[in-house]
């Protein structure tokens, strides 16, 4: 792996106790890098981050249309959501507009990402179904899109089933990168993921803002499911959590989105920039604070959006005991 | 920071998907490093590692004879504890053993580590109490300290109460570093924590698990905890930490302890070495690897070892999608 810079540190009683390397892209509708450090045209595994990108057949196959899905619904679509009540209750609607329940899920089941939620099922005596899943709304978008392209439900998240061939098909034209089996893992919800550059990210998020290079249904759709992101962060992520916060404070002037493994994308749909950042070692706290650092170079951002930026660090009885901050070329 | 080599990778489809760069050093009991890599001189914040250390006052004032604590009880003054139910217990009859209740401890409540204990308390409609919080244990041998030493039990945790200056001074001689306030940062359960050379941790491991250079008493006292950790390793974490699971596998033939951001520590008794590890970004996964590693290099390990020194990455249905392995000149 290629060495790129110290871009973000985690402070304890006025030293560096920890430090996350990473690299990032910022490109524009036409392809051309704006802003750049480390390596950015390594493939990486885009993870979560590519769900708008992935949504897009569920638009482009007449699904979304044919079935009715409300903007909250195509959101939920393109959401890596805490699992919280109404999250879960949106993805069964999806699925239940397609006729279908949440047996048809194949993204397996797992406790709520939100620590409250988990609570709050356990209090109630109950255990996760796969409706829970953070990507169950993203399964629920592929399982509508089958239905529309009439293809079977049952193992719509191989890669060789025809929504998956899709979706990577979007994935390539809108990046604008080759993607192959040697590029291909397995996700954590058993749908593959295709390891990108980060410029290509960064390229095909510039153009799904802009629509730029891409065809005019594409671009419309593409348009819609930022459209939908952007009216409701609470449905794309949850309570407390970045991109929610993130789209709440900065109101339609970036659209962003978290990929495990310390990935995160973003667009800038005023400016017309895409965004794609990813820390070496996997830390979701380090690429937050790459992504909200750049996001503040180019942006005005509102004060409260320090707490994203240079997030502080408290101790169990809530005494400040540090921060994680943007540092080396991405400080100040 | 110094630019440490990578030692650890996660893969996922046969790609490193994250790499994560580290530092760490072995030691014998006479002080000589035997084995090393990255910077090893930079001072690190030990956090949880050091807990056996901080805990040596416990038995050096007296506290452990005079309260009749069990070899039980020690081990869990030196945990970092999954809050469940044979930890919560433990940390109460310590207190009770002291004539104290919950109300003295000043480690702050927090949910339990483990998420199943949690999800137990939360179905019993119950919310946690410092008796949770990981590190209950240590503070419980604090207060334990503190009434031996005819000292106040309230602000036990402040760097000035006789308890903290002791614990400095005991964490100061066993590891040979000069410790002050420039040095200094609060830990999440509001005692000071020292930032300390991987070096001279790995020599205070090393003269703890040997006795060498360290008085009659303390080399006793050393003994003692190590032995109680050896002997009760549920108590010092929980199901299914790493920690619990390595000294059940190696039984007896290691004792480790992991801090928090990265670090691990680790005593091989009968070779007299003291280990000491730290991932620049503070990611335990990597740090549990790195620590494994370390310990296959100077041990022979069972076969079940190979699932903490190159555990399996599975998605929420169960398939293997990559590994989490040594990498460079820890690897092979």
């Amino acid at each position: 792996m290629s060495e790129n810079p110290i871009v973000v540190e985690a402070t304890r009683g006025g030293r560096v106790e920890s430090a996350h390397r990473g690299a990032g892209a910022v490109v524009d509708g036409d392809g051309a890098l704006v802003f750049a450090f480390g390596d950015i045209e390594r493939p990486v595994f885009p993870r979560s981050a590519v769900k708008a990108m992935q949504a897009l057949a569920l638009i482009e196959s007449g699904a979304a249309d044919r079935f009715g899905l409300t903007a909250q619904e195509l959101a939920l679509a393109c959401a890596s959501h805490s699992g919280e009540a109404g999250h879960v209750a949106g993805a069964a609607a999806m699925l239940a507009k397609a006729g279908l329940g949440e047996d048809a899920l194949a993204c397996g089941a797992h406790w709520p990402l939100s620590a409250e939620a988990t609570r709050a099922l356990a209090r109630q005596g109950r255990e996760p179904t796969p409706l829970h899943n953070n990507c169950s709304g993203k399964h629920a978008g592929f399982l509508c899109a089958a239905c529309a392209l009439g293809a079977p439900s049952e193992g719509y998240e191989a890669p060789g089933h025809v929504v998956q061939r899709e979706v990577k098909a979007a994935l390539e034209s809108v990046c604008g990168e080759k993607l192959d089996e040697t590029r291909r893992g397995l996700d954590g919800c058993s749908i593959p993921t295709y390891a990108i550059s980060l410029q290509a990210l960064a390229r095909g998020f510039a153009r799904m803002a802009t629509g730029r290079g891409l065809a005019v249904q594409r671009a419309a759709a593409a348009r819609r499911l930022l459209a939908a992101i952007s009216a409701h962060p609470f449905l794309v992520a949850g309570t407390g959590r970045f991109d929610t916060r993130a789209m709440h404070l900065l109101g339609g002037a970036a659209i962003t989105k978290t990929g495990a493994e310390g990935v995160f994308c973003a667009a800038l749909p005023q400016l017309g920039l895409g965004l794609a950042v990813k820390a070496d070692d996997g830390a979701g706290r380090a690429a937050e604070v790459m992504i909200a650092a750049l996001i503040s170079r180019f942006i005005e951002t509102p004060e409260g959006f320090a707490a994203l930026t240079r997030p502080k660090l408290a101790n169990w009885r809530g005494a400040e005991v540090g921060e994680i901050r943007p540092a080396g070329l991405l400080a100040g």
